[in-house]
């Protein structure tokens, strides 16, 4: 059926937003009702900054014990999530705090489905098993991309083949508070800062590709996140201080996917299947991989199944031909302007990997996913190679 | 400041959206705690539609007891409100469902605080007490009008003096669940269905035009909104069992109040409060009310502050005229024009009050509400006047 499909929409995090929003993580977290939190973080930087001193001064003021478990990298991978739940199990912790972005977040919710559970963690992302029971999680962020503060997803990376799996939950593994503070994103460099952004802009993508008719109320509020992103893009690119604009992208990051643009529609989700092969294998930002993935899905798209890239190219950037096919590629063009104009790369060479071997991506792509995958038109693997190499 | 402000969004209302949504009530009403619960309608139709007797069943088979509250009327009042708290003390119900629209839900809001309040429970709607303690409640819509699904306020007439106030509590009100099934509000007649929409605009209104610059991201979700319920109300009205036009208005009402678009800015609620006189003194309903009383008060800020009404003008119904006051004009113009075509007044005369007494409505306003009242442009009692005239 291609009505407004029944849905449920659950999203109990509570967000606190604005400048010293890290303060509150204290009274949050004991509102959550943890006693003894395992604070997970990344590489270091919330360190330097001062940052993770900061919650751990909240946490004391609030009585909650505290244990500390950093190192996350980018792309975060199972053996460090074996890592975390042994010490949280030994540590006896009852919650987490993940203090970053995606890495961060994604590799606590893994800990924290994984302590209670009776087996390998990993059941869970392969489809296995269902998550009943968790930790409770809060969360500070650091880099608005991901949206994982305030979905109930988790992606992890298996060392072992490099297989890069998703995890969805309706509530199971959202975060119980989010903290986010636009001053705490000042710092960021200008290249994650726009890799985030592309990350946000995908997340809204996927959901706005449907075959779903007749959706016009979140067909609408995509477009005005998106709208809004490119508003604000530029100004933090060229201002990292701008509080404004860093709030309106860190809000935006959240906004877009914690399911509200998804409800009631069919999703697409084949740009970020495709780009988890690409980070897996060569390790890029995953944003970044996004911004030459998704414009080039798109070019096909705009040859196959024009209609609802014609409707973005139009209602986001203004478009005005009545011809589908040609109001989409002039979108597409105006997109990958505008990820240009924000120093991002939209090919594979200017990514940094002049020769993808793509027969190994679309082996892996279908291995993991199926033979035919997405939402919005589903493609073979003929197909999806002909869409990698239009992002050569 | 005019930055983005801080701001708290908590939003753990579960929303079960669909065709047959209202069957999960059983399952809902455990999840949220409640072993015998009291049921809160209006006048009869969803007695005579069969939508009680089915959510009776599914509580029954949930295993949950019931005790009925039926008879709640439009503008609900104070007197209705201590009849509920006196039963459910006596009957020792343990939690809420409200089956109705706005009405049905604010009382039983008021009754949820009122129930464990040892006091009248008057002190949180005139701002002596803040609630604490509440009865968890759920709710299975009628009505998308009042947006009270998602929110956690609630409005309530009294009795003596007609005072109509309102409550507004962050989470303690939120409903636990909300069951939206589009096909319950086809049997809505086109001016119930026309003045729910007009309420839902105002709500976005209300939070639209703010003093708070820089805030485009709710700037657009606002925009969207609007955009998706000007397209979809005029196929509702010719097609009142149109289901995604149904559904389209139905999320938009819920989204057009939950407190999402007025994150991070300041809110104004003057036509709102205007408009709560009117219908406390001549019974009106509250939408149609305010599809008289909005436009009347943009009018006046197209005079005195229009950058946010041109705005408005512009990027809603496409205005394309550099000048502010021109292009908010112009918008309004627009704005009455949707409102009369799908049935609705647009002045005191089509209201069917053709001789309101300003000055009444006046002096109960301040009153009420303070000397200076609006959070986009503070109006004094001479001003708030001179809108009223605009309506006539």
């Amino acid at each position: 059926m291609r009505f407004m499909n029944n849905f449920s929409f659950y999203s109990p995090t509570h967000y606190v937003f604005g400048r010293g929003a890290e303060e509150q993580v204290g009274e949050l977290t004991k509102a959550m009702g943890a006693h003894r939190v395992m604070i997970v973080y990344g590489m270091g930087s919330a360190v330097r900054s001062g940052l993770i001193e900061r919650v751990k001064d909240s946490l004391k003021s609030a009585g909650i014990k505290t244990v500390e478990f950093g190192g996350v990298q980018p792309n975060p991978i199972d053996t460090k999530v074996y890592e975390g739940i042994g010490m949280a199990r030994a540590e006896k912790i009852d919650g987490l705090v993940a203090v970053g972005g995606g890495s961060a977040i994604d590799t606590a919710k893994a800990i924290a489905c994984g302590v209670p559970y009776n087996g390998d963690f990993w059941d869970f992302y392969c489809g296995k098993k269902t998550v009943k029971e968790a930790l409770p999680l809060g969360v500070v962020l650091t880099i608005p991309a991901a949206g994982s503060e305030g979905s109930g997803n988790s992606v992890i990376t298996k060392v072992e083949g490099l297989h890069k799996l998703s995890l969805r939950t309706e509530s199971a593994l959202r975060p119980k508070f989010a903290c986010l503070n636009p001053e705490i994103t000042f710092t960021l460099p200008p290249y994650q800062t726009a890799s985030g952004i592309a990350d946000m802009m995908a997340h809204i993508f996927e959901r706005y590709f449907s075959q779903t008719e007749n959706v016009e109320v979140t067909d609408r509020l995509a477009e005005g996140l998106l709208k809004a992103i490119i508003e604000e893009a530029p100004k933090v690119i060229a201002n990292p201080t701008d509080y404004d604009a860093r709030a309106n992208i860190l809000w935006s990051g959240t906004l877009a996917h914690n399911g509200l643009c998804g409800t009631g529609r069919a999703e697409d989700w084949v740009s970020h299947f495709m780009e988890h092969e690409v980070s897996a294998v060569y390790g890029v930002t995953h944003g970044a991989g996004l911004a030459v993935i998704t414009p080039a899905w798109m070019t096909y798209m705009a040859e196959h199944c024009p209609a609802k890239i014609a409707q973005f190219g139009r209602r986001v950037f203004g478009i005005d031909t009545v011809n589908d096919r040609e109001a989409a590629l002039q979108g597409i063009g105006r997109l990958r302007n505008f990820f240009s104009s924000i120093g991002l790369p939209v090919t594979f060479e200017q990514l940094g990997v002049p020769d993808p071997d793509i027969d190994l991506l679309v082996a892996k792509l279908h291995e993991n996913k199926g033979a035919r995958i997405g939402g919005y038109y589903p493609l073979t693997s003929a197909e999806t190679a002909e869409i990698y190499r239009l992002a050569l």
